[in-house]
């Protein structure tokens, strides 16, 4: 009885076809469409899970189950994803996706918030394992987060997480979601990509752009800043400075809320800066956590770029 | 079967004698031993818990079991109370308070945390009756704060609800804990005169050291702030509306972290500038909240000063 499991996001679809025993048996990853709207995402999507399955070697009849992580608003009842705006026509509309693979792949479809899929693959195959309770935190183009406490991922009343949008300055920088002083305002890829523009436009220099485009991207993506920071690039070093302190005020705020026993770092810009990026914002959490003689560990993700797809495999476990 | 609860604090003892139906009885308050040392505030309490149960004309053969909240660190299993800095000569000493009380009463005693007491009592008895999960804010010398999730006080390694230590303003004012930016550096009372004081020997003028002295006090009290508000003194207006700034910060993010139900406030400060001061916070909470369709209810605490007491004596419930 294999599972598929699925991490759409707003860039790339990843795949994995994942055993009994949670080991990956095959996978893929291919650009998610950024024209048309719900039904192409939803045939991308079926074509990168036979992907996996011929990747694997697999008998597709083996396949049982298939779960998957999405943006927007998710109904798992119901199988819809709602207001998904990093997808294309999805920006205010509720889609039945679960329906729209059954019929595509004759799976029987669960799905979950991408993050929180994150999370619990990070809980119970990666760096979580052994904590009842930890932060996750999910860097990327914005900030994700979600909350493990008694060994169970908390969801409030479904909107539990936001730790992007916790208040780490008054009236500070304009946050994407429109709000001011937000984490993510400040450690956000979104965010940070542009107040480079903003500086550049004020006459700054910095190779952020450069190095964007000689990887013919159109975003500073993880991978940008990474090799912008290792070539010294002085914009590139400061804006990062500025998110190691920010994502340590808010994990050391919550980190004095709640008492978990750890903080574990992921997303693509935690992984791509690794365990470096780690340890800088454990030091800058350190300033603000009431009980520094108690600290919680401060742990990167394991599981990587397939951590989100693990984790919706995980959803499609009987 | 009575139970007595004690509410010690670092200015006053509070006692109650509370009855099988959770009613109360009798009550007592006196001021907390500001000389000597544990075993002097040990003798006061005892003095507060026999004048409550003649308070209450109850038989004090009836009174079975006492539970008291306390500052400082508590160790419930070993019954006693370390570091509490509020109380005379116990900053940097552990002691056996259970055993004390005991040999002094003749009645079996548990110890807990007051801020966790009293939100306890809030969420069994008070404003949180029917809320499965919400944040308690005590707004008083400090900011005191506990989360209730799945109807159960989170405590995390023991050390959860740190709500006044939520940064709001990195590189912000200096709290009283050491660190910078923290919600109690702009809430809580103990901040608040420190920047009246310095406000004052900068130049500015306030009612608010006048009407200090006409009540007889040498601090700030929460009924200063309120008088010096209803009298419309200007450092009061701007030293609370910064509270309420931070306050609404701090717990936006807590309501992003978490979506919880509900946010009640309470302590000297919520319960002597009342609705209005929630409402305030309400709003400005609003400012940070990512869920804006779907608000947790702000509420006032509704035991008022003897919402640690009733909480305490719940401790003591077999």
């Amino acid at each position: 009885m294999l599972r598929a499991g699925v991490d759409l996001g707003g860039t790339k679809i990843q795949t994995v076809i994942m055993a009994p025993d949670n080991t990956i048996l095959g996978s893929h990853r291919c650009l998610t469409p950024t024209d048309g709207g719900p039904a192409d995402v939803a045939e991308a999507i079926a074509g990168a899970v036979r992907a996996s399955i011929e990747d694997g070697l697999v008998d597709p009849l083996d396949v049982t189950a298939l779960g998957l992580g999405s943006p927007g608003q998710i109904d798992a009842a119901a199988g819809t994803v709602s207001n998904a705006g990093n997808l294309p026509g999805w920006a205010a509309i509720t889609y039945p996706l679960a329906d729209d693979l059954f019929s595509r792949l004759g799976l029987p479809v669960k799905l979950g918030n991408d993050v929180q899929v994150a999370v619990r693959a990070e809980a119970e195959l990666g760096a979580g394992r052994g904590y009842g309770s930890f932060l996750g935190i999910f860097a990327g183009t914005g900030i994700g987060g979600s909350v493990v406490m008694a060994d169970e991922l908390w969801l409030g009343r479904g909107a539990a997480g936001e730790i992007g949008h916790m208040v780490v300055a008054l009236d500070g920088e304009l946050c994407p979601c429109g709000r001011r002083g937000c984490t993510e305002a400040y450690a956000g890829r979104a965010a940070m990509e542009t107040t480079a523009r903003q500086w550049v436009a004020a006459g700054r220099s910095t190779a952020l752009f450069d190095i964007m485009a000689a990887k013919g991207r159109t975003r500073l993506a993880s991978g940008v800043w990474a090799k912008a920071l290792s070539r010294g690039d002085e914009m590139a070093i400061e804006l990062i400075d500025r998110a190691v302190v920010a994502l340590g005020a808010a994990a050391g705020s919550a980190v004095n809320l709640l008492d978990v026993e750890a903080v574990i770092i992921g997303g693509g810009l935690g992984i791509r800066l690794g365990e470096e990026f780690v340890e800088r914002i454990r030091i800058a959490a350190m300033d603000h956590i009431v009980m520094p003689a108690q600290p919680p560990d401060f742990r990167l993700a394991e599981l990587g770029d397939l951590g989100g797809a693990m984790g919706a495999a995980l959803l499609a476990t009987p």
